[in-house]
């Protein structure tokens, strides 16, 4: 079903300052910015090899991602798994007993049809499914 | 710096479900099983595209993934991203005032040269430097 690490979404405070600290560390361009209303945050997305950083910053203390940052501290939020078909993808993970978040696709970043999957379905884990 | 995500390293309780799990749920096969007693995991790694996922179990609950799943419970542990030459890298960083957990490189998984960077200077992320 996964045919790539699509990007690895990292929560952060302050998203200017994370994506100079990436851009001067370690090299990575962000190419990509986006405020996401309907998911609480302000986005950025620079590539690395055929995935992405995915930095994000909360709307507000209520968002998801606020959430998150102020239960466990910035770090990984979420994993975002390539999916030739995100709409199979969910369908054929229906019949497996798996804890959705997402039953149909949704507009993602980028133009990409997405899916969220339940972490109490996976180890812990926050996995979003990211048709191109 | 970066030139991919080598892998998304994930806290695991029971590396025999987890591996079943992602199997026969995603449709990752896992190709490479090994014990690292110096790092006090059992590890199991399934590639993505390009990436690996790589699941861990502590050997014990006083090693480090131990000490994270205690803390924190299963999920994603730390993000491993390919560089060209680790030496080169950490000599980069040390420019940079980023706090490494390894001052030089030492053996990975697979083969691998890694090097490890401390979650303080990386937004709450455990960075694994990773040049095969």
């Amino acid at each position: 079903m996964f045919t790539r690490v699509d990007h690895v979404g990292i929560a952060v405070r302050d998203l200017d300052a994370a994506i100079s600290f990436y851009e001067k560390t370690f090299g990575v361009s962000f190419t990509y910015r986006h405020t996401a209303q309907d998911q609480g945050v302000e986005e950025a997305m620079g590539q690395v090899g055929e995935s992405w950083i995915q930095l994000l910053k909360p709307l507000g203390a209520e968002t998801p991602v606020g959430k998150f940052i102020e239960s466990r501290g910035e770090g990984v939020h979420h994993i975002g798994y390539g999916v030739a078909d995100v709409r199979a993808a969910l369908e054929e993970l229906k019949g497996h007993d798996i804890r959705l978040i997402d039953e149909h696709p949704r507009p993602g970043s980028r133009g990409a049809s997405i899916a969220f999957i339940h972490p109490k379905s996976v180890g812990g884990v926050l996995v979003e499914l990211v048709q191109e």
